[in-house]
């Protein structure tokens, strides 16, 4: 049994499947385009400064806290928190489409903006658009406070992806109805976590939502489905493509630091080496910082910067005769710049974690630690890292200590499914998209095949992760552009049938 | 507030919705086909006489109280069990199908023998056949007793259809992998409730089930999908199709009660002119007997008797100049025959109630309290009985009162969807067979129209609650043979087609 503390350092640092989901991390990245948003956005979407929020308005759903259960504390409520932009809105008569965010691991606060998708396509198809936040995030927190609902596993309990489903089917139907919109088609649409929940939804609730959405969705990164070292090797093949000796550098750098960590002041050279913030305490901590930059930059290798290509053209452009951990520390300040120090409380750029709020990293672990078991591990000779197996094992101990929680590895698929996709869903379920770019490691994960006419996967080569679904910008270049046209004249196609039934059939049964 | 016992009356006697589901209550109304099976079948499997269970074997699995839940609690396991008959199965490596029966609302002890259409069609297709227990009823009772399970909302909390159909996915899950059947596929099959449960699978899990075969499923009776009279408004029809004259006495005669009961003496008169067993304490005693035995008659009009048939019969058959309410009584013996008394609880047959273990009636009335809400009512002029609406309002009052819980109307719509079925499975789906006969009352709110090349519609104009999973037997008319033959056809078809993609297909992610 390992104690609270022990579980903790082994979610948050050894294992970097923790902190890997989420769409919009790539704002603390130093992407200037994305701005530092979350540094603005406090804990209220009232508190946003930089987005114009005239055309939002924020809501509250009174939520039921179980759905799938009778027992009396099940009825207990909560209040939900929903945006509503109905600026584009055609109206209920005239079946113009619902848009429906299906909110993921974080509070609504940052989505709503950087899901520029929504926004800039709302008026071709003068959509409704509705976000909702997912249970336990933001202000959507059971229990009166996040103290009490994150106390432990009894208030947590309910924390779970198909009671967030069941939350998303209660509110879209009572909206549908209170706006008497019931013949309007609803698209869901959401990224990363979200995306799976918008892909799951549509094959749950088809009768809520008529098509998906799904973009950087990594569905199949469940049990056996993949190998566990997949998102590693995209991770590696990114920094490969970008330059073969940034490649073979960083491959051996690994073993520099731990053959520099075995002598008696190898930390403190080291620490001077890569000008940490504060001290290094073991040289897992900066191999730790080291593997969260690089799968960071290869999630988020978005354009214009391409955080790879910048890294590697740090590590490569280092003067001749430089050893190997100058080199890496020279990828660093192309990185992040010239800065004070680097890494840690005291950097001024801190790592992903630091992007969500608190409250945000303990219920992505809570999910982790429950049924959204990701399998990332790595083999000795696979990937440019050193060798980290998953282990079920180490990560039932922590969760065990941390939460009081077992997780259930098996549980996403079998409620959701996985194995053997296409030929389960090529005659089963219609209107979903799967969207990816190839450069984001959890691309390694998602449907990249089409399975059927209307189960499609529509994906870039250089495209990296939830790109699709943030905000057109001029600069963007031709293939992002043309993914996001594809996308929206499909949607538009399945808008296009429905209504198409709708005027032909009418009827209770029909 | 209605007191424990009002409750118990309300939901009991005053709405005919709680007994109504069912596959297999027609044992006990004298049809010596099917047998008095019940009254053999105690308690438990090996108790049975009449049936040859050789061929059976029987199981529990461990299964998860809560699955969509991560409280301490949920972790709580219970023993479920199930019932294999491998005797006709081809093996894992011939890619023989897997029939799964999902149980309803009763334990396995008779389903697994009424069930024929199982046991007849294992040797064509080799199936492995698996009858599934559902949770709270038979043996698969969580707590340790029925009586700790049953004791209040906190215990039956966890008696939910979506945790049903978890059970089942699971339960299927784990037997594919440790036959090493990954690659048979499964087709799930109920009546009733247990065919709801099917079709839903099927919807929710087509990961786990290829097909479903779902008998006289009612899954279009919840909400405002179809008018609450529906129900009765068959009853009527059955009757008034058999005889134009039977159908104006019935009607006429609950009239001819109340006016009876209001006099001083009328009860006792009442109780005389239909030797009940004891003196009736309300006329609406009497009607609810009748109404039960009508509805019994409609929904298990099964060749050869024809029930309905034989009731009206009896009504027309009395001598001319006899009065309405001794030719009701008429009807009465001509369906029972002579016995020393009628009704009750000394009653050589009693109503559908006494059919089901108590335990069996409090489960389902249980279900009906919490979210199979189904609306079944009556106008003042729409059916051959008099005005009940139904009433949510006296359901809700009725249902804290006993079980301490309130039902949820909409829930089920919200889960599973219902209304516009054709437009949102025209293209969703597939593999679901709806099978009714439309003499049963509850075919109206079954699916009675194809919705897709193979979500299709089963139907006889003469078939009636389940026939068609029942036992083959020489002496079935051709269209009930006609009827089986697709529904077997249309599942070959399937399996056919699984088989086809097995062999052109490979790979991870096909």
């Amino acid at each position: 049994m390992v104690n609270r503390k022990e579980a903790l350092s082994l979610l948050f640092i050894t294992w970097h499947l923790l902190f890997l989901t989420g769409c919009f991390s790539a704002t603390n990245l130093n992407f200037p385009r994305l701005g530092m948003v979350r540094k603005n956005a406090g804990k209220s979407l009232e508190a946003k400064t930089q987005f114009d929020w005239t055309d939002f308005q924020i809501f509250n759903y009174t939520q039921t806290l179980d759905h799938f259960n009778y027992r009396p504390e099940s009825y207990t409520t909560f209040q939900q928190r929903y945006v509503v932009n109905s600026r584009y809105w055609g109206g209920a008569n005239s079946s113009s489409p619902i848009f429906v965010y299906t909110g993921d691991e974080a509070g609504l606060d940052i989505d709503v903006e950087a899901a520029g998708f929504f926004t800039d396509n709302a008026p071709r198809f003068k959509a409704l658009l509705i976000y909702i936040e997912h249970r336990y995030y933001g202000t959507s927190v059971p229990f009166g406070s996040t103290e009490e609902a994150f106390q432990n596993s009894s208030t947590l309990g309910y924390f779970s992806s198909a009671q967030a489903l069941a939350d998303y089917a209660e509110i879209i139907t009572y909206l549908k109805k209170n706006l008497s919109a019931e013949n309007c088609p609803v698209i869901v649409a959401g990224g990363s976590y979200g995306g799976m929940l918008a892909s799951w939804f549509r094959l749950k609730y088809p009768h809520i939502a008529y098509g998906a959405l799904a973009s950087s969705a990594p569905i199949l990164y469940f049990e056996d489905i993949i190998p566990e070292d997949a998102y590693y090797s995209v991770v590696t093949r990114d920094f490969r493509e970008s330059n073969e000796s940034c490649y073979n550098t960083i491959r051996q750098s690994w073993f520099e630091i731990d053959k520099m960590a075995i002598l008696s002041n190898g930390l403190t050279v080291l620490s001077q080496i890569f000008k940490t913030c504060s001290p290094l305490e073991s040289s897992q901590e900066l191999k730790g910082y080291l593997e969260s930059l690089y799968s960071g930059a290869a999630q988020y290798d978005f354009p214009p910067q391409y955080p790879v290509d910048t890294i590697c053209n740090g590590i490569d452009g280092a003067p001749p005769g430089k050893s190997i951990l100058s080199r890496i520390f020279a990828g660093i300040v192309a990185f992040y710049g010239e800065l004070d120090c680097y890494f840690g409380e005291k950097s001024q750029y801190q790592s992903q974690e630091s992007f969500y709020t608190p409250e945000e990293l303990d219920g992505w672990h809570w999910q982790v630690c429950s049924e959204m078991v990701i399998p990332i591990g790595r083999g000795s000779n696979d990937t440019m890292f050193q060798a980290q197996p998953f282990d079920l094992k180490s990560l039932t101990e922590a969760c065990q200590a941390y939460y009081g929680v077992i997780p259930r590895p098996h549980w996403i698929t079998t409620e959701y499914g996985g194995h053997n996709i296409k030929s389960v869903l090529q005659r089963f379920g219609s209107n979903i998209i799967f969207s990816n770019g190839l450069r984001d490691p959890y691309s390694s994960g998602g449907v990249l095949q089409n399975i059927s006419d209307s189960i499609v996967a529509i994906y870039t080569a250089q495209g990296a992760h939830c790109l699709d679904i943030l905000s057109a910008s001029p600069n963007d270049p031709t293939w992002l552009v043309s993914q996001r046209n594809s996308e929206v004249e499909i949607i538009a196609g399945w808008i296009a049938q429905y209504n198409s039934n709708l005027t032909t059939s009418s009827g209770n049964q029909t």
